[in-house]
């Protein structure tokens, strides 16, 4: 096992993207290839006595920030360590590439450079959500438009990652929207409920709101990348904001300043719990070799989270069963639009739900 | 003031409707018209010892349900609760109407019984958001599809309601928005940014991200009902899964319990702060009366927050405000669509924006 770092990209780079890749290195069995500045890598080595000796540098002067275009990593800074790292996992140099940078450029290099696995429509990033139960969202803003189809692809491919990597024997699958009742949301979600009930191969549940994720109501979760960006940001806001607000109720005064001391092992476990870090990094399903995305404000111990979720990830082989399970998806939906009696059944329907849908 | 009660819609009616009722009666200097089942109402009024002088009574059997098919409000159960207390309301016999019944039904009933403000091309529902500084999100999902002049609508009318309701001198306006940059979010949000910040007599502050609507970034956040319930109710599933969370921690052990008790009224305050119940109804901003939505699962201190809220709606007259505003916004939305230059220039961008935005 070889992971590819990027230690230059995130809010905490390069400092805590090399701790957390140290640290990693000292837990696993596993080589690394680190890409970034070398001097600044091994100024950082010599001042925090890291052993670096399990460690190769590709040496780079440029860093793609948070501000350039996601295209650059192709373009005007296709030698950033972003850009290097996906071409040396494209090259086979590696088997795993982690990053904590900009989510659109690593999610454009992944599919132009590393490249989608053979046939998918879509890669969709995926994102383990601190429910009750897990349960992965995708996409998660990798692609704000989609199309019925896609969500059915995205379906399949989290069901094989849940199985393989989450170890659910059979994923529920539910398409988020705004109701469960099936005329419920916009055409888009109207049309893939249709489908993704017809989808063989998945365990689908129906529609899912909101509220009901949180609380196991399926274990795989698809929708858009714009509205999956939206569930999720809100989630966030509001679990921070309680998070906040417990803090505040705690330091009030001596006597809840004492309870917080008395809590304080339970809250901490709590934090974590909700704690993005923890979960991880979130794989780019649909590419053909294993890019995980870690959180752009990573500190060490969230980077080494995502160096494990990597390894896991590519020690799974979860990409062929993606490849198997898509290919044998394509063909049950071209069987499906291609069989005459429902094709004109799925036309009609379709038509009078997206007037309904748009009163 | 007079105030028309729906007493028989709700999961918990009518028994805390009523009590919700007659507790806000003792509070308010106002007279109401419930409208049930007159024989239930008096039951419950002999068994709880309510005094029912100051409240008329119009009696119906028939219920409007959960289930029941929005539309159902002006057909086959029109003389529904709901039914009735929207007619009584667009008659002029009373001056705000409150229910916790289907929302469908509500706001269609609203649409066609009640009526919008004329010229108004679209009501939406506004919900006033948990956040650190008061947040009217709008629409929170009567709207399923919206266009981006329906946006900008929705922000003059918010804008009224928090100068008027909510004590805001200069409310700032934002769109919910999977990103702050220009290009983000689907081709509605690329050109609803750009008509937004040419719209007069808002504070528009630009794209708001999910999380940044928590800590204060505007106060009024506009968006597609769609996108609007995914965010409320993601918000709503992660704040139960955290306050559940942290009760497990609480019940813990001797110690954690005993914390618990030192820390409880610090909590209940937290409790009350992320309770809906506690923010009263949410007003249908763009109907021509007060309609007043309470949440399905009020009990009486929720319904009566509902009813103060209906009251500070109808005597606020910010209809006569939204009215005003949003005939003046008409205006200013033709100007600037009829002017010969911005118009090609407009068009330009927008079919550009759009092929970004499906990429």
């Amino acid at each position: 096992m070889r992971v590819i770092v990027d230690v230059m990209s995130g809010d905490n780079a390069p400092g805590e993207m090399l701790k957390g890749a140290v640290e990693a290195a000292a837990e696993l069995n596993a080589s690394f290839i680190l890409v970034g500045n070398e001097q600044e890598i091994n100024t950082l080595a010599v001042e925090n006595g890291y052993d670096l000796r399990r460690f190769d540098i590709i040496h780079t002067d440029t860093v793609l920030t948070m501000e350039d275009d996601p295209l650059s990593v192709v373009r005007a800074k296709k030698d950033s360590s972003m850009g290097i790292g996906l071409r040396l996992l494209s090259e086979g140099r590696g088997d795993a590439f982690v990053s904590a940078g900009n989510t659109g450029a690593l999610f454009t290099g992944a599919s132009l450079i590393v490249r989608r696995i053979r046939g998918v429509r879509r890669a969709a990033i995926g994102t383990l959500l601190p429910t009750t139960t897990p349960c992965l969202l995708l996409d998660s803003g990798a692609n704000v438009s989609v199309s019925p189809e896609d969500l059915t692809e995205f379906a399949v491919m989290g069901t094989a990652y849940m199985k393989k990597v989450g170890g659910v024997e059979d994923p529920t699958v539910g398409l988020l929207n705004n109701g469960v009742e099936e005329h419920k949301g916009t055409p888009l979600q109207i049309e893939a409920n249709v489908l993704l009930g017809q989808t063989p191969g998945i365990h689908y549940v129906g529609n899912v709101e909101g509220n009901a994720a949180a609380f196991g109501a399926c274990q795989v979760l698809v929708t858009d990348g714009f509205t999956g960006n939206i569930f999720l940001k809100s989630g966030e806001g509001i679990g921070k904001l309680l998070l906040h607000a417990i803090k505040d109720a705690f330091l009030k005064n001596a006597v809840t300043k004492l309870s917080a001391l008395l809590v304080r092992r339970s809250m901490a476990e709590l934090k974590r719990t909700f704690d993005p870090a923890e979960h991880g990094g979130a794989p780019f399903l649909g590419i053909s070799k294993p890019v995980i995305k870690a959180h752009g404000s990573s500190d060490a111990r969230a980077f080494k989270n995502a160096i494990f979720a990597a390894v896991a990830y590519a020690e799974s082989d979860v990409i062929y069963d993606i490849a198997t399970a898509t290919e044998q998806h394509r063909n049950a939906l071209n069987e499906l639009q291609n069989a005459p009696q429902r094709d004109e059944k799925t036309e009609d329907t379709t038509a009078k739900e997206k007037q309904e849908g748009t009163t």
